[in-house]
């Protein structure tokens, strides 16, 4: 596969400090000491982590507020980062950077104004839906996407103002397609795999993969069970799937983002998926589902960017996977206009 | 009246740029470009704003917003200011400089980690009860003060922490007195008189202003009709209060905030007095008091300092009334621990 100069610039510091800048574009852990320290075992310099669900506004600030007194109980371990700037400082001082983000607009509820406020609290990227519909378009699940809607064209130009990269993970493909248009800088898919790698709706078409790539956005390919096929995936075919999706649209184009849910109870799942929109499921146990044993979490994280190079990928095509095309996109978003 | 040196000192600049640094230590108005002018047209350099009274955590956020939008709209006439260097930055760039500060800690609601979340969002001022007794203590119009709650202690210290200034003007005696023995540094009687110039709950005993100015807080002489007994006060009257009390507790402990209440209509009486905690009052029609000729609102600031300075004030004690003191605390406590 073919590497376009670009892709490796913005990590720069590759070669200033041990081993590979690597950034993982979304974990869902439930964050103790111990995953923090996985994360860093795993060769992360930073991680894009969930901060809000199902959250409304009010219920983020608690969230927020837990995160700043994580970021204060083990500041010899962890930064919080709002640009690319501060995840090179991190890195050079031997700390994970953490990028916040919001899986859902819950918590803006349906405040325009509410993005600058949690801009400016130092979250830097919202996913336009979760997994049901709501002001601002559809979300990958529902039978009709309808689209982006006359709110969420706002909140895309808002977020860009504001410097909130815009994430198409969980969204619907309409709404993806008029997100991708209505935005005036590039935006994420930060975890989601392609429909021809494995057929279930959190995947994505060919083209929204397309339009993301060609206004310059990336593509997290995920590890998450649902978005692979489960735990019978080899680590072969999903860094064949990498390598196929690279060639398509631009190996610049192409991250990891794992989806690694660590340290949680089954209980959570129930909230993950119901959240308070339906009843619990009857008669069902709700159980997470069974990571392949070559990721497990974001231990394994580097050994997967070591299978890339061992596939034949160049060390700069394997930079640019593990971390420099999130810098790249980071560092035209982040900034806001 | 004497004149400590430290008491000076801090505004620094006052011989550089034409004019005194003036500081209002409370103004709640409703802040239109009209609004902003008057004030820059009173002189003043910096004024500590009001942005929430009765609201909780949710409509907080939407009252910080608005400022936000305030600011980017008029960023030729006004700026967020979170610190001393920020408000002399502003004078220089011919700006007024804003101060955001809640007058309850209903914002917090009874979540201690929200503290450090809205002083991250710029707030750096908070009065401990508004009206009524809350989770922190009781307020100046409580038969009975029970003094600064479990919860309102750990209130005080983190604040104290976050770089958020104590502000004890509505709040009863005795939780007044046990927050200046709570607090670590020096805190603010941003709007109230001494109870020897007019008889009424808002304003201090001798005791509570006597540990505030001991503790090295800073006492804002309030020009709010309630608290000066109403519009026939004279201007003369008010200027020999002041020297008063600067004669009683040191000219270094002494400032002005004027509780200006601008644009507002009689109906906005209502939620200030009642909020959502008591009927509205039947058969009263709740309207502002009437404000004295020679004070009718911030752009009659200039002229109040300048009446000191007629009366026998030096330069610099006018000055130190004027902003300096303010300047002091605010160095003081903005920046944290």
């Amino acid at each position: 596969v073919g590497l376009p100069r670009q892709a490796v610039t913005p990590s720069g510091s590759v070669g200033a400090t041990p081993g590979r800048l690597l950034v993982d574009g979304l974990q869902i852990n439930d964050w103790s000491r111990e995953i923090l320290i996985e994360a860093k075992d795993g060769g992360l310099s930073c991680v894009h982590a969930t901060c809000a669900v199902w959250e409304d506004a009010r219920a983020t600030l608690s969230e927020i507020a837990r995160w700043m007194q994580r970021f204060a109980q083990h500041d010899d371990l962890v930064v919080h980062a709002v640009s690319t700037a501060d995840i090179v400082a991190a890195r050079e001082s031997g700390r994970l950077a953490i990028v916040l983000g919001f899986q859902n607009t819950s918590p803006i509820e349906d405040d325009l104004s509410l993005i600058e406020v949690f801009a400016r609290l130092g979250v830097r990227v919202m996913q336009l839906t979760y997994n049901i519909q709501n002001y601002v378009g559809g979300s990958c699940y529902e039978p009709h996407d309808g689209g982006l809607t006359r709110f969420g064209s706002l909140v895309v130009g808002e977020m860009n103002r504001c410097g909130m990269l815009v994430d198409l993970s969980h969204v619907g493909p309409r709404t993806s397609l008029e997100a991708v248009e209505a935005s005036t800088v590039p935006v994420a898919i930060t975890h989601a795999n392609p429909l021809w790698f494995h057929d279930a709706s959190r995947n994505k078409t060919d083209a929204v993969i397309q339009a993301v790539a060609e206004r310059g956005g990336v593509i997290g390919c995920t590890l998450y069970p649902l978005c692979t096929g489960g735990a019978e995936r080899t680590l072969d075919e999903f860094c064949a799937m990498v390598e196929r999706l690279a060639g398509l649209v631009g190996i610049e184009h192409v991250a990891i983002g794992s989806d690694a849910a660590r340290g949680w109870p089954d209980t959570h799942v129930q909230w993950l998926r119901n959240g308070r929109w339906r009843p619990p499921e009857n008669g069902e146990a709700p159980a997470w589902p069974e990571w392949p044993e070559w990721f497990r979490g974001p231990a394994q994280f580097g050994a997967l960017i070591q299978a890339l190079v061992d596939r034949g990928f160049s060390e700069a095509e394997a930079a640019a996977v593990g971390g420099g095309n999130w810098m790249r996109l980071f560092g035209q978003t982040f900034a806001g206009a």
